[in-house]
């Protein structure tokens, strides 16, 4: 099958900041590596600036900038919208889109608040009637080392899950001269490491577990509680506007939580920004009684496995380097031991998504998972403002 | 100073089993590598089994052998009283020695419960005016990777501490079929993974992090409520005498809480013997301001150090050999790069202890130090039975 | 500077299997994350098949596909001819473009012989008095580990260097029913272990050391002489077609040469198709008086660093993750810790190289390079045929 | 059996510096752990100086100290001579006490030269003839990763061997300021890096792969060639003497060579003192056609293994960490994940000499064995001042 014989999908996307860029590169990249059964159309992005969307859209290789995203919506050349704002606009932006009959690619956490991600995903719901596609974009999950562990959990590789650990470590703003950026204030961000990583983790480890958290009890701590003001920001940073005076952190530097899963599993979680010398280190290990699983993002093409199975005396944690033709995603790049890196895991997510629009599939993982994860993370603020009792997480 | 010259410091052990050999070991090998201020003569080991003690005291190089320890207590020859029995017994034996002038060394966890641990720190009290000296041998704190850790978050290299994570991490009992052995038994150990290595790592934590653990909220679990019931047993492990029944294990398998340091740094705790393919991962992590350190004992020649102060360009954690001569303990051992085992914790511990006895100061850690982890233990075990709900480490 | 207003530089490619594809996405993503001085325009591509160069144009980006390769000299729209075909057609193209005034970016090795490589470098310094630019493209000097290690060695932080030690390990041929592709071919490939990934690691070696090989002792070996004739391939692989009978191996399966640099330090090299396990672990480690730093390709994203000048206290190998702002190329990628993979060196090689053209200077490592690393190889191939007698590299 | 049914073996130790400090912990504590069939009785060392040696052997827990290594042969209380003197002593002692009828230990390398050696191991022979033992001490044999390794390739889990790959990389005399200790001068180390640890790579690669280096091209250095006089020595150390004034190294500092094995693998060996950060990384790997293992001395409890029979969606190099029942030797000692450090390779070195001499069968490895290796370090010497030109190991 040739390019030009494959049905076009425009694609219309909403930000252009680090999420934006990293989702601009996979929607140029996907189909040079993935045969796609569609093929995407770089159409337009929105940004509330003209002159910066415009040089956005140039930059990224975007045939148009808009400063509204509604336009995006009004465009009979745009078939998926892909949001790439901050968490306060997802759910306006989603709702409106999947009504107008847009398939959505929404970036995490869903929502910021639970309210908000149960009216995403009703609305997602409506519009699967009528084969219109939704996808909440946790991208670890398409990191072919996770996708595999995923795959030799639901093969049986571990047996009854007894322990899922998972940490998502960062340090960007240990200094307390770091500015108050977007992701400091709870009106933009929702939460503060809770929500921007926290719900990374719970997502990644109740995907490869293939189970889901049930419980809590929790402790969250803002370690710095001024921090000056922020002047222009890009990616996680920012240069702090000495002038601007301080203003007040008003989300969480560090979650930690505890709890079970509905197979019986102890689970650990925690993420932070203080975490020095941690620059991005999503880990997770799953125990289990015919074997263990661990991963550390950044190693982020290696994954841990130990086989219980084996003979105890050549038993070890091995080192699977996950670039081989038989691993997920792999085989569509180069050959073993060529490493995949941050931005793969955009395109895979956009060769699922296309894939999934162009069978009249659900595409994973839903609306309905991404507010699973904000009933986590709810279940988790509440256990943490009440002394860190016991929470269940609603159903 | 010639070993003739020294004077002697008579030893009597009271138990031979896992804890014995290393004591042993640790006696019979101190005076050839360190320059003791003492010589220690290894007098005789007390057993219930007189066959079975005058097996193991030949075998371990003890002088005689006693079938009741308080034989140990009355003989004139012995100053220093090394208790390797299981945590029931220790309170007894600890207060007689004690109150009859001799030193004590005694294993982990101090005591089996709060009461017998607070009676065994009044008893240590009241002997220590009188020039007698005690110590509970939390063996890790002579780790030199972790004497070294200590020295550099005292030296101030790691800055504000914002977390400390700590996990000891074993697999022993996965196997359901693995047996009944005293370690399961609530009687004999007072707990399960929580007394005998969580009591491991609050230790080693608050000693490297030279702070204290406040509060917690909690979370215990028994995977295998009935295993067979045991046969012999040595070392950790036994064989399961397949025609005894079963029986019903009375301890944790696992346990986790969260909490938080006098000094405002957030703590995570895991213990378990379920993690599957983690033979002894004692693990420990803190993060500051200026630094963080990373220590796993299944690699317990090495220390990781992320020193914040270090230009980002080259920063890096950098894995530390500790076996140079300026490190602590290891100097007196072999050159660089030639490792120590498990085994030379303990000829630290006596070294230590020794030197203390000499010149008339306490060692440490004391029995006070040992009650204060029984009680972050016991406010563990309250939030775990409490639904997790933030319980205070009694002061 | 907007995308319209900067110079179109159009580029023709000849080749599309696994080095096209990696320049082809090198090309079309170089321009969203670094702010070229010029406009890479994908004119056309050029194939010997019609219908595989079409599909290869469709699918890399490119706007059109040649037969023959003098067409894409023959454009007036392209300014720059990038070699991707095998090493035995390197010269006729490379020398044929840089007479006809295009910029050409050649893969490696630059040649199949030492003859060849002179006539090339010729070419290129002809060419240069015409402001024409000319490039080896050893993409490993644009690992931004690799990168920061040139820059570390140059500042002076490893001093005096004592040793270079650089392996290149695969294990794609272990397997004697691999079947005999063209990089098994002496006429196609030029040679084998030693052509293919030796010179990758000769180049990286005297890159980062700043220092050049000056005599060798060398060892060859083919462990596998006959093999099944080859089907189609793809990447490093193949299917062997099992009905066509078998062919002789012709190049070298493994090459070791021991030798010392310029500066007096000790050298061993080792490429080979048969380490089983190793997928693509280039490997450098160099040694210096004042320090040393290590590498390996299967970890590209770190780079290991001891300073000799710290406390012995305290030092120790440090892990640098090249993912910060201030690392080479990073810093316009993603935030720290979020890793980069091995197609991100082909987009920083397209970078520089777009850099020098614009800025009229030469862009490194030149044709002098490539001739340079060919005579290596030549002086490794004379002594291993001779015994392994030392054997000066021609200046 | 109890310990006083056991025949009692006199033991007399020549030497009590680093070695000598080695070994007395090993006939100390090797009765403690196994259950030998002879109870090692420390009778008495000999030293030059009386004081030196009369402290020494209080200290390390010998009976007696003689001032010359005759009288300990004279002794009939003694029935092994433990040789830890420097190599130039070696055959003179030995030779003298086999033709006396007392067992021998000797320290590696065997002799300073290939003609000493072969004394040395026709006293062997001939005194086999009369039930008297003979080992060579080559102690990383009984590292249990390396005894392990030894057993997995003879099990035929890495197939046809096809790369041995060995360094032994050590950094102690990278300052220039370093002392003229003994192991710089010729005369009383027969080589430098050569012999001391490029011996000790020649025997454990041989002893792991089961195969034999038949011919060699090599390159020897000695960067530093003059260096300050030494005062007294202590381990690898030693502090210098300013006064004394400077001494010309005659020994090399580092030894590189590439060869083959019998077998037809290909080898690659570096042994070097300015490998700057390396403090004692020992390391080997071996890549066979059904798997790869690899080893370093600085994480001496753990072996890594690719298993090549595996799918490649799981397969990975494992790590074993070489501590349980079923590991050899490891069972004797701690639970599962309690490391062994460097001086248990000298406690199990004494197991199985002790264990031979008690069975009447020939420990390994033998005097014919410690003579190969010489023969291997003098085919080095010859190629190496021969412009590396191949030389064959004399047969």
């Amino acid at each position: 099958m040739t390019h030009e014989s494959k049905p076009a999908l425009g694609v219309g996307m909403v930000g252009y900041a680090f999420m934006g860029r990293a989702h601009s590169h996979a929607w140029r990249n996907a189909g040079a590596f993935f045969d796609l059964p569609g093929a995407p159309v770089m159409v337009a992005l929105a940004g509330r600036s003209r002159d910066q969307a415009t040089a956005a859209a140039e930059r990224l290789g975007w045939g148009a900038a808009e400063t509204d995203w509604r336009e995006l919506i009004r465009r009979d050349d745009v078939d998926i919208i892909d949001i790439c704002s901050p968490g306060d606009t997802h759910a306006e932006i989603a709702v409106a889109a999947l009504e107008a009959g847009k398939h959505v690619l929404c970036e995490k956490p869903l929502a910021n608040t639970v309210a908000q991600a149960v009216e995403m995903a009703e609305a997602a719901e409506r519009a699967r009637a009528n084969g219109v596609r939704s996808m909440v974009a946790f991208n670890y999950r398409r990191v072919p080392a996770l996708a595999l562990a995923r795959d030799m959990v639901a093969e049986g590789r571990l047996g009854t899950i007894r322990h899922v650990r998972a940490q998502y470590l960062q340090d960007w703003i240990v200094d307390p001269e770091f500015p108050l950026v977007w992701r400091l204030d709870v009106n933009k961000a929702g939460s503060g490491a809770l929500g921007d990583i926290g719900a990374h983790i719970i997502d990644a480890a109740q995907f490869v577990a293939g189970d889901q958290v049930t419980g809590v009890s929790a402790l969250m701590e803002t370690f710095i509680r001024k921090r000056p003001l922020a002047g222009a920001s890009a990616g996680l940073g920012a240069a702090a506007s000495g002038n601007l005076g301080q203003g007040t952190v008003t989300v969480d530097d560090a979650a930690l939580f505890i709890g079970k899963m509905s197979g019986g599993a102890l689970t650990s979680f925690e993420a932070t920004r203080f975490a020095t010398g941690r620059k991005n280190a999503m880990r997770l290990e799953i125990n289990g009684s015919a074997g263990s699983l661990a991963f550390d993002f950044e190693a982020m093409n290696e994954l841990s496995f130990y086989d219980n199975t084996e003979d105890s005396r050549t038993a070890g944690f091995r080192r699977i380097l996950v670039t081989e033709p038989d691993h997920p995603y792999a085989g569509a790049w180069w050959p073993p031991g060529h490493l995949l890196g941050y931005d793969h895991t955009f395109t895979h997510e956009v060769k699922d998504f296309v894939e999934a629009i162009a069978s009249g599939t659900d595409p994973s993982p839903s609306f309905e998972d991404g507010l699973q994860v904000q009933r986590v993370l709810a279940a988790v603020a509440r256990s943490a403002s009440d002394r860190g009792v016991w929470t269940d997480v609603e159903a």
